[in-house]
């Protein structure tokens, strides 16, 4: 995690504030749960909520790991020295430390997925408006990086709402995955607690509990979770370099925003970098590089080993606040985006009407005209637009070979941008549904 | 792709010959959307069809691409020759190599995911067999790979199954998410071909069309595909360590399958070698790797770049028919597992009593022991099991201390498995919903 | 491995022909030091030698490892069948498959190496080339995409050469990491083999012993050995991606090589599509996956486990053949790469001598301008290019206050090319060092 | 980077303040070469020598860069703040940001080189004074986790030793790799600048001038070297699982240490759990996690763009302090490492001689017993053992066809654990060299 590229509400979710916050609410629905069942007394269990509204102490709690050397055990002894020993000391009763460890964790994990929810509808939101508004800008498709047909800029949003509609949509399944919690003791036998318990806490905490744990929630969960992330990731990519190449100085279709000073004030008004897109192509590889890592920790020895520990503390907290920088960026970027429409009929005319040669091929050999002849036709006006600089249209309107199989206005409609955009209708509501 | 580490189903789905059927079959039915269309003659779709059912000739395919440089034109060059040139002559019309490349690329995806859930059925069934025969089949759980306290072997099939069929269930969204087609043109805006056509190919081949496709459909719903595989991968990890480690010569609580006539001839009955969970250790490796390089393709330039396609040539038969080997293999591991309870209960005991060591501690503060004063209880008579090999619950019974605190009954209570198994009737209804 | 990315010298490596024949010279090579040693008769090593121009009938050795579930085994006995049992009988004494199966993989490994080295040479020697063809054909400098200060064509060639030598160097170091071979036995103890069979061996296979063993030779080395490679990869992407560049429609600096023929034929010749390299992108993606499996492999378990051998059959072959295909295929393009001068040149000119901007600035200041008022003047020019198409350093020297600063000669001094290739020279002499 | 797992001299490394050290220094070396060239007044560079002992003042550059929205820029005024706006007017002439802020980074990955390095060496120390402890200490050799032949833990430590000491010669190469520094302006053409003031500035900061940059130090470069580090980490990897499994509850051939206090407070002496161990088997993922983003780096745009960066400012810290911490913790886990050589006996002899099949079965053939002869015999006493419990040299001593075929004392010597052992000297001389 790296503070330039982090926002406040993520990172609170990892703080440890939050996390002793979480520890003290399980250990109390537990205790809940436990006057419910009768084992240890109400007025015990109430009285832990005492320390409901207040702030842990996390100097002090540290100051007694320090000696214990457990962080848990640390925080009850804490929690002792608020609520006193006598209401404390039914707390954690036949639990691990594991239990509340992690079930924590899956509660940072799905308020992480609810940020990175929220991040993406806004997303969205700026795709849209943005496609609407750009439904009908004729730009130049290409594919390889060639010129192929006219396309709009309005679709390109599209396509990117689309798939970030998928991503949302993937979210909310990574946050299912991990929106389990486990109450289930040392080896998840219930041997020294009640499921009921575990059924409470997680009601109480907005999880499922988990069918069959170990000493652990099984990490198949975390590891889906985190490839999500990284699916999500690779989309923010696939935009950025799409902005990458549309800033470049020869494309020039679009720039990041700047504030009107920093326009004014440039005295390089060529020198206006796509560093924020640039800037998400490396946050994508971050949040993408949790993956593997995230899969060798299902592979736990037995009833659990701690190996998986190490990784989640690092990437637990490090992609799912990179990524909640990284969509808020997006999000921004593509508000802000400045189109240059003009600039996009100059690119989509760069060769004289050369990007309607195949129309123009295929119309020929339509109205009759072999393949072989047709080719040649095509062939020689359109080398004098290559290599002479001509204008297609205007070589094919003077080619009596041409005019004989097309009428001027044949040939005349092969160039009318309107062809290429007539299904742009029908595309936008099979994407935004309305 | 390995041979020896293939099937021959899945193998199929990505030979040439059911590649070649896909792309005809795509062609046909886009004739036939073209004749209901009204852009050509019903005869000529029609005629079509005659290749139905004709083996599509690879060499001759092969021989005409190695002339015209291109799979597609040399395809549809062999169709001509066998339905004819005039019924073949609106075949493909308005469409580009890509619709059908692509689309095929899903279907066969689709396809192979179909075979990947049926290996995980069969891999639920025989884990949820082997989960009820063992339900009370009790071994030491252990975490960091120290014995623990008890569980039974049942309750280890039972979370592999729940972890299973979680897998079944991301196998079954990622084939959804791979389960689109699209027929679009040149960069995805139907300037040359109705979507019409796109969606009844579609709906033939089994899939939904793409809402918005540029020249191919997005590679985020590839990227999730394979992402899902690597999940499933390292849960096939999971269970093969696990076996691993039953098998491990000082543990022995369980052993891969071998045919009586092996066991018999062997003059080594020591060394049997769980060969086939180590292979899939190294084949889950193999179906994770394909997750980046999938991620990596998300982002191509533009309308299309054809880097993706190197990379999913490899990828796409290669994780799929390693994983269908690898789930099939599993399946056979579990179904054929032999178990030593007996061994499992003399590793359960291997510090005689020791590992309920915690629930005499606990029971001897409950009963009204100071927690040093039963620490030192414990520890003293722990002591002489770990050094003297004395056996604990026999130490206990007889040092007054401790039965000053708690009757002989009470004890022998804390000895007893019961205790540990009692609610291996509530996870397995959670897991198995019966 | 896809046959269509492959080249035959590497794909022969790993044919079992060649396995099967290096396992014989191992065998061969073993029996001889053990009648050096005097363990075995001298005339039953030489009468294994009779195999040695025989080709090995790899069917057979399949029919009988059907038989024996065998694989060295079964080549044993087809040995056996061609040298005659008498000769036979002492051939393999004292050592275990994986003395045979791990030098051999190690022979193989860095026969690649060695094919893969002299692909890197011909590349470097394209590179020079070019380079040299190049070396003062002005390009623009981009950053970020945009254009920043002039360089050379043969600058770019001079540091993909340094790059590629340096992984010429890498390489190196890879096939020195997997040369060596172990003959050790079970656990690596030479209990049943002494050393200088060992050593006598790898003598003659160009290997080193492996100074301790297990029964495999440590997998760190294979790890470095295809993170080199990974390595490779991703250099071989850097030079895919600026050739991508170059090529796309709007800049059009350079475009791989097409023939003759392929030129004349062509009714689309703006549609060129740079496929060579974003295959590369897509072949440097699946060289690199290797790269975490090969580390995943080096945690063995004990003496060893299996897990590492299904990812090396795969990866072995695959990567090398994948390699030394995108090798030849990067030489190809860069020997036949046709670069267009003039249209390096129209970039460079697109805003007109904007590019030239912070030069006039710095100059500015340096003939005493305060920093502001020579902001100032640079910035209004400036945007008259940016706005109303002028040309720079027209304006500039139309403008009063520039000329009270600057002389005119100084200002077209600002616009010297010379100025941005002064130390071509110096660059080549330390890249090239002649 | 987690606190949690970094020490202090590496994190210092990475500090702002260490950051702004580098960068005076080689600003500072600058000035002094363009004074020796004559391009500034001496005086200027000597004075700028005037911040060489002041603490740079963190919060201050801050505040400027939260204005100037540029850190070099905000450094330079601190710089000037300091010396004086007249010294430091020549500062940075000429020079880019990357010029700094490329070469500052390789100093830091240079300085994190030098400390792995160091760790490494004594990692390198323990395993031997531990391999020389143990070198006769016998404990079976296991191949695929099942006893297969004596070997001895020396042999275990030495093998580790020639491990770690191929990779501190990697991590030797890695610095190297990164090792060098460019001032070479926006496109790496040396326009304005001097290649002078690089050698220069490069002598005095310990680096060579890299032979050709762009703005930026090619990335292959730290490719290399990040996945130098992921072998290593690998590498540790491996051993931890060693110390794993044989700290194992079944094995406990060896343990981690544990204080003498915490031994004696301990109710449940069996519960010894190797958390160092799995806990750096977690590390190692993070370190490997790193490679393939540091791969993906390698391909910029052009002369450069900056996707790289963000993922620099993790991996760079996050790497080499986690492989620092983990390097650290291993040496002190195998520097006190709890050796269990009786339990090591106990486990070798856990099936009763049975490991001795083979050499038994090997020596009846050699006494002329046919090898049907020899199986059956082997056979029927090992089944004894392995069925009824008893002993295998027992058994076989009691056999009359075996004593038939082998004298008692042929019998005795095929137990002989110095059979084994025979060849630890030569294998200790080839590692250790000494």
């Amino acid at each position: 995690m790296i503070p330039r590229y982090s926002r406040p509400d993520m990172v609170a979710i990892w703080s440890p504030e939050t996390k002793f916050r979480i520890w003290f609410e399980i250990e109390a629905h537990a205790c809940d749960a436990m006057a419910d069942l009768g084992v240890i007394p109400r007025e015990n269990a109430q009285a832990v909520w005492k320390a409901k509204d207040v702030e842990f102490d996390v100097a002090r709690i540290d100051e007694i790991e320090a000696v214990t050397k457990h962080d848990v055990i640390a925080f009850l002894t804490h929690l002792s020295e608020i609520v006193g020993a006598d209401a404390a000391r039914f707390v954690h009763q036949g639990m691990t430390s594991s239990d509340v460890l992690d079930t924590t964790f899956n509660v940072q994990l799905v308020r992480a997925a609810d940020i990175l929810i929220a991040d993406m509808k806004e997303l969205l939101a700026a795709l849209k408006r943005r496609a609407y508004e750009h439904k009908e800008t004729v730009r130049i498709g290409r594919s390889h990086g060639i010129h192929a047909e006219p396309t709009t800029m309005g679709l390109t949003f599209a396509r990117f709402y689309a798939e970030m509609e998928r991503n949302l949509n993937r979210l909310e399944k990574a946050r299912f995955e991990v929106a389990t919690g486990a109450i289930s003791g040392a080896v998840g036998t219930f041997a020294n607690i009640d499921p009921r318990i575990e059924e409470h806490v997680c009601a109480q905490m907005g999880l499922e509990p988990e069918p069959i744990s170990t000493q652990v929630i099984p990490r198949d969960r975390h590891a889906a979770f985190f490839a999500a992330l990284g699916v999500v990731a690779s989309s923010i990519e696939n935009i950025a370099i799409e902005i990458r190449h549309m800033q470049r100085t020869e494309v020039l279709e679009a720039e990041e925003f700047f504030s009107a000073g920093q326009k004014g004030s440039s005295a390089m008004p060529h020198k206006r970098n796509p560093v924020l897109t640039e800037n998400l192509t490396g946050l994508a590889r971050l949040v993408r590089m949790a993956v593997v890592p995230a899969m060798e920790n299902v592979a736990l020895w037995h009833e659990r080993d701690i190996s998986h520990s190490s990784v989640e503390r690092n990437i637990g907290p490090d992609t799912t606040v990179t990524l909640d920088f990284a969509l808020a960026r997006l999000t921004q970027v593509i508000d802000k985006l400045v189109i240059y429409p003009e600039n996009m009929l100059a690119n989509l005319h760069k060769f004289r009407g050369l990007v309607m040669s195949q129309r123009v091929l295929l119309a020929l050999t339509q109205a009759g005209v072999s393949r072989e002849d047709a080719y040649t036709l095509v062939q020689r006006n359109a080398m004098k637009v290559w290599e002479e600089g001509k204008d297609f249209k205007t070589e094919l309107l003077a080619d009596a070979d041409v005019t004989a199989a097309l009428s001027p206005a044949e040939i005349e409609e092969k160039f009318d941008m309107a062809y290429h955009t007539k299904h742009v209708d029908t595309i936008f509501k099979r994407v935004f549904k309305d």
